[in-house]
């Protein structure tokens, strides 16, 4: 079922060259690190296109399993067993009903609402990056979270048999919390919000030797995410999308996405084509949409407040490389408040069936007010990453989505209950129209 | 994407024949019924196996969509454009560490916990259900649930732009009421108990002129459960496991996995065998597992108190065909207590990182129950259906699953914790160890 670039005696073939930074182009062998000794510049992985031109094809995708693990060639590992628990290959849905609303002609919804196994797009990040950890001899797995990426470490290691300890801001929503505890994980609830979460790990990874998967395995886990590219493109027939729309946390998800779609274009998988790419953030921590906004190259650190918890990193590893993606694709960043997230939320879900997290409220709400403004175009194919699911976020909506009728089990009292609510929705729809 | 069954001027074709009484054999006219008119039996659908035979091979369905709609030509529906959202092709998890656990050498998971959109396997009744319903002219659709249903109808309702209004007992979970109003249905909160509110249904079927998934158009929908049959058989290689383990509520499920291999044998897809059916219930809901223990051919009703909502239904309207299956198949049908279905919920967890509901500890638990009994052989290659997903079912191991640790952003305070946490995990092991 994997892809068959090893030889016949299973030697371990890859076409990861090692590590690279980003800034200074300094090179490292492919080891648990992720920065630059010279300049404390961001590590990447580097790979032999040449090498991948020859041996990835359409075909030799396609006839992978079908998980992220299709596209193992271009993701840094060096095993042909990497931890395949089904994650990736989520549908593209074409989302008609959200278009027409919207004014749209040509939308697309990538749902990682439902992937595997912990409902959203970081289970493809871990799955890399605890292959990797695997690879490298670390027998306890760790991370800084906001909560889904803690859910999906603790899955995952459960599944692999690896041990596991993660670190979570406390104030995080109540099925963030459980939908970690119930892997069995040691979870360390930190006073303090997700940078200082993150600022302490950093000192842990330091001490315990540890595979932290977003600081020492940082640069195998962000590559995880390219997949979200691949799979759109495979998915539309091999072809690339106009636009899409992703949320911005950290500001990796984004520029793996731009990643996959280079690389696929580099390794001629699809044709040369620019996609414009836009980004969401929430009002309560917006610091790429302000530095967007203002035009400045840099990004100035917030606290977070807001209810999009998931993406409220108040000092963005890769946000100016973000803004840059955004800058010369001819995309915009914006945000919206916690009133047009659950709005985006509900609009989501009664349009299309889709229940998303805070997250993907802030994602559909910035489309619309994208649209709105005119940014973007009703004839573009438009792709909208919807990264989480809205079971784990049920906080966020309660109150704002209505009750259940109570009725007792007979007819007489079902139908004074649907009389009732029908003269509600037409009052409703009388004061619409008044 | 669909299968090529249409002719070229895209003319309605379809192996259905109609429907059939399963008792007294009656033939009725495909339409929105779904009890015989001469003996009250239940009807099924027929289908044309002949032309079947001569349309649908390995190679047809493969070039399918990457969901339950590539066996399209075995489900009850005319159009070649369903309603597809995904549904279907969850992963087939190996499950090496639980199967190590509990001492059997070949399992697998079928993880419906993660079926699109609804995290259950409901998704799959009610995208047949609902395309069917459209046919046959419905603009309102409606169901009796115990929640996942509930959730799934208004949510497939949504993206079809069908309007929709559920039935669920009153007292359910937080997340499944919460999983259903997020999609807009009008949803009546039955003060009783499921049995109660199916009655009712049954009675507002008769008035209203509604499609309801699981009344009137239960013919259709309940074959929807064939495709968690034919996906298994799909993802092992085209071959039929020799033992199956699945939660039984109404038993439709149970008998329609059976169906579904059984086609696929007719067919000639799948090699002939005999797989063996076990069946999973609650201590506080289990008519059929009575019947079973007691040798009965009839299920006597009962008054349901577990903690497994979705599966509790004291009077299931297929117990004895599933009765039927267990028996002749030489399965065995066990039921366990609330205690044991929270541990099944965690071990589950625990081993494979996949966060089930009640209903899917009840069959974990079962599971475990009959390797102990020595009533599944540690040699057979044995699958068990997960079927809906722990994110619903939060109340259940609140309390059971632990606390995370609290500190403060410092390096000395996480120290002190991990401390503390293994020497409580060292006093654990001596206690166990005397």
């Amino acid at each position: 079922m994997t892809q068959a670039i090893t030889t016949q005696n299973q030697e371990k073939i890859t076409a990861v060259k090692g590590l690279k930074c980003k800034e200074c182009g300094a090179e490292y062998e492919a080891k648990a690190i992720h920065v630059c000794e010279f300049c404390f510049g961001p590590l990447e992985v580097a790979y032999d296109y040449d090498a991948l031109r020859r041996s990835v094809t359409r075909e030799s995708i396609q006839a992978g399993p079908n998980s992220i693990w299709r596209y193992r060639a271009l993701l840094p590992v060096e095993t042909d067993n990497p931890i395949d628990v089904g994650t990736g290959m989520t549908p593209l849905v074409r989302a008609n009903r959200l278009a027409r609303r919207l004014g749209l002609k040509k939308l697309y919804i990538k749902n990682d609402a439902v992937n595997m196994p912990t409902l959203s797009f970081k289970d493809r990040v871990v799955s890399v990056a605890l292959t990797r950890a695997r690879e490298l001899g670390f027998t306890t797995v760790s991370c800084a979270s906001t909560g889904n990426l803690a859910n999906s470490t603790a899955a995952i290691a459960a599944h692999a048999g690896l041990d596991c300890c993660v670190f979570i801001p406390a104030d995080l929503e109540a099925g963030k919390v459980l939908g970690t505890l119930i892997y069995g994980p040691t979870v360390m609830a930190v006073q303090g919000n997700y940078d200082q979460v993150n600022r302490l790990c950093c000192e842990v990874a330091n001490t315990q030797g540890w595979g932290f998967v977003n600081i020492n395995l940082r640069p195998y886990y962000s590559e995880g995410s390219k997949t979200l590219g691949y799979e759109v493109a495979e998915q539309l027939g091999w072809e690339l999308p106009d636009h899409i729309v992703a949320p911005l946390a950290s500001g990796s998800l984004f520029t793996k996405i731009y990643k996959g779609f280079q690389e696929f274009i580099n390794l001629g998988l699809v044709a040369d084509k620019s996609v414009r790419f836009s980004g969401a953030q929430a009002d309560g921590c917006s610091p790429i949409a302000q530095a967007f906004r203002e035009e400045r190259d840099f990004v100035q650190p917030v606290k977070p407040s807001t209810i999009a918890k998931s993406i409220a990193i108040g000092n963005p590893a890769d946000g100016i490389y973000a803004l840059e993606v955004a800058r010369k694709t001819n995309g915009n960043i914006e945000s919206v408040n916690d009133a047009e997230i659950v709005e985006g939320m509900k609009l989501l879900a009664e349009t299309e069936g889709i229940f998303t997290e805070t997250a993907g409220g802030t994602t559909i709400a910035v489309l619309k007010k994208l649209v709105e403004a005119g940014k973007i175009d009703p004839e573009e194919t438009t792709v909208v990453y919807i990264t989480g699911n809205g079971l784990k976020t049920q906080e966020a909506v309660q109150g704002y989505i209505g009750e259940p009728l109570t009725i007792e089990p007979k007819l007489d009292s079902f139908e004074r209950a649907l009389e009732r609510s029908r003269t509600l929705e037409r009052l409703d729809w009388q004061q619409v129209l008044v």
